[in-house]
Formats: C-alpha cells, structure tokens, sequence
C-alpha cells in the first residue's frame, strides 16, 4: 500500500507516446514538442520501437512546413554546426538527391572554388542503384574523404573547396533515425528527406546551396511533381534557417554523361575540366555552377555565372582547383594527368543492339543496379566497393543504332558478374522506329523568397 | 572484393521492411505475410522497432476483414490452444471491452455454469479508469487466479466455471505485441483490438462467445458507431473461426450498478447473486447469460435463456456455483456470507449536492479515475491496488436530488486520495432542472452468421 501512482490522464507529462499519438491523429506538432522528441530520442532516453512509430506517423500524416523546418533544426542542433566564419567569402554548397552516372559535384565544386567561393562539401556514399561522391574521390588513390573537422577547415582556408563524408559530430540524431527508416519503411517521407539533407547541410555552414533534385526513371522520386514538392519543401526550409536556396529539378531518365562507375567517372569529370567531356554532363555543371556563383554573389545572375564557368572550364582553372583539393587530401594528383593511375578493370566486353532504330528509352535504376552488380554499387552499407567496375555508353536517349552496334561496354572483373550485368543492360535499352520527344534536362528553377 | 551482395532489388526475399511497406501503402498482406511476421516478431527475429512501425501502419491503413482474421490466427498460433474436449458440455464464455463498475463476469459464469455450460473464462487486470476482473476477485481472501492449465481444468470439471488470468502459454505474441502498442500510441485500432480480445477468447477452446462492448463516456469506444463497428468485427472474425458470436453494444455513460471499487463490487455481485442488487447490473447480467445459454444450445431463445437465469438468481443456484469456485480456487468461502471478511476501507466520506434538480449526466470516466486515485486502480500495468477502497454512488441518471443530499460515498485509506477523488466527483455529476432522454442499457446486439 505504499505507492499507488495517479493514473496518466490526471498529471500529464510530455511522454513519448503522447507525442506520437498526436501525429497519429494528424495534428501539428510544436517545434518543443519535436526538439524533445528527437533529442531524448539521440540519448537514448526514448527508444528506438517508440520512434520507428512515431516515424511511420510521420510519413502517412505528413507534417507542415513549421514542423519541418522544426524536425531539421531538432536534428541540426543534434550536432555541431561548423564555424567558417575565419573565411570571408561566400560559403556555399550544392546537393544532389542522387542518380546515375550523376558526377557533377567533382566538377562543380572546384569551378565554384576558381571564382573565390568557398564549397564545404560534406557528401555520402553510394547505395542501391545511385552512386556516391565519396566512392568516386576514393577511386584516386590515396585520397583521404575522413578529415577531421581541422584539416577540413584548413583544406577549404587553403583552396577553397573540400569534399569529405559525414562526421560523427554532425547531426547525430540523422544517422541514427536514417538507419532506423531504412529498417522501418519509413524512407520515402519528403518531410523526413528534406530534413535529413538540410540539417547536413545546414551544419555545413553555409549561406546558401543549389539543390539538384532528380527525377525520372532513376531517381528516388520518379515523378516530376513529386520531385518539385520535395524541392519546394527544401527551399522553404532552407528559407526558414535564413539561407539562400534554389533548386534545380533535373532529369534522370537516362544516366548522366556516357560513364557509370567510380574510376570512370572520375575521368569523366577530368574530360570535363579539361573542356570536353559529353554535353549533357557539361551543361548541368555550369547551370549547377552558375547559380552557386549567383547566390554566392560572384555573378550578377545566373546565366553570367554560368558563361563564367565554361570559361573556367576551358581556361583549366577549374583543374587546377581540383588537383589542388586532391592534393591537400593526400591524393596521387599525378592520377590526374595519367588515367592509367587510377584503379581499372581487367575486362571489358560490349553490349550489343539486337535490333535497329532509335533508342528511345534507357531503364536508368537497371543500368544502376547493373553497375552495382559488377561491384560498382552496394545493396547494403556495409557492403565494400570495386572502384574499377562500370560501365561506358555509346548510345543515349534519342541516337540511331544499327543491328550488332555497341550500345555500352561492360568493365568488369568478374565474368559471372558481367553475364548478369550484360542481361540487365540488354533489358535497360529500348530501340524503336519513331523518336520519342526528348525532354530537356533541366525541367525546372525553383527559387525561395530568402 | 571478396563478396559484393547483390543489390535486394534483384532478388527480393520475405523482408519485414517489405512487409511494413506494403502495410505503409495501404495494400493488402496475405494470410502468410501476417503469420511469418507474427511468428517471427514473437520469436524476436523481427525487432520492436519494425513490429511498431507496421502497428502503426495497421493503425492508419486498416485492415481487411481477411487480415484480421489472418492476425488472429496467428497471434492464437504463437501459442497453445485449450483442449476441453473432454468435456461434453458447450463451452461458452463472455468477454466485456472494459468500464467501470463493469462485474458481470463473476455473475454470468456461475449462472451459465448453474445450467449445465462449461465457462472457461481467461480475464484481465484494469488499467487507467476501467476495472479488472482478476483484481475483483482478488478481494475474496485466498482466491487464486494463477491456476495451470491443469488445475484449471480440474476447477472446470467439478464446478463447470473458472475464472483465471492470462497463462503463459496462451496467445504470447498478444502479450508482447500488447505491450509494444502500450508505448507506441497503437492501443486505439479496431483491427488490433479485436484480434488481441479474439486471439485470446479463441484460445479457451470455446464453442461460443458473448461480447459486451461497452459505449459512452466510461468505455475506450465513445461513440456508439465505433462501438458496433468492433462489435461487428469480432462477431465476423469469430465466425471465421467456426465460432458462435453475438456482441450486446452497452451502456457505458454512467457506472453499472452502484459500487465502484474491488471490494465494494464483490459485495455487490453477491447481492445481485442472492436476487437483490441494482436493477441495471442484474439486467444487464440476465441479458448476457441469456445469450450464452441461447448460444451453448441450453435455452430456445435467449428471452427463454434469460427468464431462466433470473430464476436461478432467485433460487441461490447462481451463488451455489460461485461459492463453489471459490472454494476450488483457494478463496476464503466465510467471505461470501460475512462481508465483514472481505477487505474494507478505514475511513468513508459522503460527497454531497451542491444543487439541486435531476441528474443529467454522470461523467464515468472521471468517476473511474476517482476510485484509481483512492488507490482501486492503476496508472500502469506494474502499480499494485488497494482492493479496500472505492465508492458507492447514491444516485444515478434521472434521479432527483436536493441541495446537501449525497451524490456518493467515499471509501478511503489517504485523507489526501479521498480530497482528490472528492474533487473529481464533484465534478463528474451534472444537476440540471429539466431530465435528459435516457438512453437504454442495451442499445443494439449484432448476431453473426456462423
């Protein structure tokens, strides 16, 4: 008879459960309420079965623009924020939600950095069918993705960009409840992705970022208006912690450029920066570029940003840029001049047309799970990478193809592993008599009022 | 580069996450995906934080008549199913969705019991404003609800009723599942709710069941639609299972009977066992043990069933079959003829009217949470209770009363519980000038098909 608690419904308490609850029942959450939720949730105080819930509420009810923007500064104040204020220029950034063959940050970031900028790119890995940053700047060998937050700084102080992974002391509660959603169904939350990306990016430092959200055949969001929601939604949120934002919503129905892999995009990126490289590559690099230049305030629009950047490109500064970042990070810069340098694969074998015409689709997600199978990709984070796998095309979206032309080749190390990538590549292209109307790469700008 | 997995796209096997997903996305699971996840939630191969994000996906998306069906099944499979084979008699029983004052059970099983049916009744413990069956029974010194299955065999055998707590053995994945929606805000779901109540009603091994779903201002379904939507749930789900279902949608806006308490409603069941007692309590009794002796084959027609029961009230038979399963349980069968033997309160206090006119309305939610403050509830399944204490009401719903008149007693251990229940009492009754429409005690009774 010594203690009998009140029941709950008299003195209630900010428990985890009725926080859930309330997103059950689709109302608004206060920014108290999801700063609590998702700090004791980081210590360990709420448990992982309470926030899984609380998670799938989340994606099937939705939440506001406040609430989003509360979830992203919740998981940003999770970590710590990088203080660059010691460096005077204009601190910006650019992020892809991911795709195939999409290998612009190598390029962007050192052209941004050639016109004073300053580019503090934290990025990630590869999964699934898209790749990642990280694996292709780790196919040049020696060069050193984990810096701590010092030796980042003093790259960024000593060339202007600097592209590493993410740091245990950046938005812990993010990796924690990433690892949860890809366990719980609960990835495909436009709120739970914008606030994933911001708070990183937030925590960057930044004063402003050009998003690159993908859509089409192998992008996560294959819809184009999904897309722009998620855009939009970014750009407010970014509007909201007083950062300039924009987005460019581009397309992903074929891979970018003709190289899927990580050495092969890396030299593809090399080609670009030397002022070839394909076309398409080349020109969401200087749209992507020459926005980073307007909002940085290094361009008085847009387009003069970009005309800029191609010249940049051609006059070799960007390279230099490059070499220098690669070589602060403790890269072989001599890989830069040299392809034979960089890791590549024994083998290479050529995908035939079977039929005559026009290829008028390219199943994008295939041609990257086809990377991956070759070892290019992971299934799972743990999985490690062969950096000298992929895959090179000879024919996009809209060229003719002759019966027994090439349509891409295969670089693989693995014979089994190139059978099984040659059956998906020959599934991924589909050759027809009558051209489908091309869409154009950048579908749309979707710029915030901040 | 010694094992590059394959990515999952590829080769997709039975993943939970997949599970969850399909769940997410409002489409059907088949009767195997509900029976592997089940098993392997309660085998601890599926984590808490994938069960809570698929209860939260049943939750929001519902569930089909089928997958509720499938999910009873398989919560009744993770367990042991009861064999009362061996004995010839229609086993019946009788399962409430909870309220206060609600202490049928300890009348209905001896009266069924008295004409022949075997009840082999499995209850639970209150929690918040509701009562317990197990904790009424508590009251009576000695008597023990934690029989074996064997002894609780032998207690059916010899006196044709017994009313034990959930064991071990039956229904584990509700016990686990239970406790994980407790803490994740997925109590409140119909589907989930009836496959817990069914899941363990079905384990008894029993031929047909009566349910009292309880609606109004005590009961977990206020609204009298959301009250006969499960009720016809659990009817359609027990059907499916070769079982005889009726469920009586009931009264839940004011107590039932007029005492409130472990102890108190003890006493009030014996008084209702020797034909006396509150006229809704013994009403409602007669209505539910004429179903079960309609249903177990022992009456015509449930009029003729429930005629019949009221006969047995009057003659002792009912209260013959009690006090022999008491005895059989271990309890203190003195208690049963000397009130003074069962536990009592050290202290009463009346709550008096402080206007006056008829009642209109009584607020049994906060009335239950009353006697759980004085100690006769609990806020959390671990809390222990004080069986002494309660309260008996003096007037109910359209019952006249004058200024200083007492609404009800107080039974009470703490002077500072009995000034908190006090306080919420005072409250909890509604005295106007004009009557409201009183609604009847059974509102509707939903018969199914089987």
């Amino acid at each position: 008879m010594t203690s009998h608690p009140r029941p709950a419904q008299l003195n209630p308490p900010l428990r985890a459960v009725d926080v859930i609850a309330k997103k059950r029942d689709g109302r608004e959450l206060s920014a108290g309420e999801i700063k609590s939720f998702v700090a004791r949730y980081t210590s360990g105080e709420i448990p992982d079965y309470q926030a899984s819930a609380w998670l799938m509420a989340v994606l099937v009810r939705g939440m506001s623009r406040a609430e989003t923007a509360a979830l992203t500064r919740a998981m940003l104040d999770s970590g710590e924020v990088l203080d660059l204020s010691q460096l005077s220029a204009a601190k910006v950034d650019k992020h892809s939600t991911g795709g195939v063959g999409d290998k612009t940050s190598l390029v962007v970031a050192p052209l941004a950095a050639a016109q004073g900028l300053v580019v503090p790119m934290i990025s990630g890995r590869g999964l699934g069918h898209t790749g990642g940053t990280l694996d292709k700047l780790e196919s040049i060998p020696g060069f050193n993705v984990r810096l701590s937050t010092r030796e980042f700084r003093r790259v960024l102080d000593q060339c202007g960009c600097s592209m590493i992974g993410q740091t245990e002391e950046i938005a812990p509660a993010d990796r924690k409840l990433y690892a949860l959603r890809d366990a719980t169904a609960t990835v495909e939350s436009p709120y739970l992705i914008c606030a994933s990306i911001m708070s990183k990016k937030l925590a960057e430092g930044i004063d402003a970022l050009v998003l690159d959200v993908k859509t089409g055949s192998g992008a996560f969001m294959e819809r184009e208006e999904e897309a722009a929601d998620l855009a939009e939604l970014m750009v407010e949120t970014g509007n909201r912690a007083g950062k300039k934002v924009v987005a460019l919503i581009t397309s992903m129905d074929q891979p970018l450029g003709t190289r899927v892999g990580n050495s092969l995009e890396v030299l593809e990126c090399l080609e670009v920066m030397r002022g070839e490289g394909p076309d398409d590559l080349r020109e969401l690099c200087l749209n992507l570029a020459g926005w980073m230049l307007y909002l940085g305030g290094a361009a008085q629009t847009p387009e003069l940003g970009k005309t800029k950047s191609g010249e940049l490109l051609e006059s070799g500064h960007a390279l230099e840029k490059f070499r220098r970042m690669v070589e602060l990070q403790g890269g072989d810069v001599r890989a830069i001049d040299d392809p034979a340098l960089l890791p590549g694969a024994k083998h290479t074998v050529e995908v035939l047309s079977t039929g005559r015409g026009l290829v008028t689709e390219i199943n994008c997600r295939l041609v990257g799970i086809a990377s991956a199978v070759l070892g290019g990709g992971r299934a799972r984070k743990e999985d490690s990478i062969d950096p000298s796998v992929g895959l090179v095309l000879h024919r996009k979206l809209g060229d003719p193809v002759s019966l027994g032309e090439p349509l891409c080749t295969i670089h693989y190390n693995s014979e089994t592993r190139a059978a099984e990538a040659r059956a998906l590549l020959a599934k991924s292209f589909t050759i027809a008599d009558t051209a489908t109307r091309k869409k154009s790469l950048i579908r749309r700008v979707i710029a915030g009022g901040s």
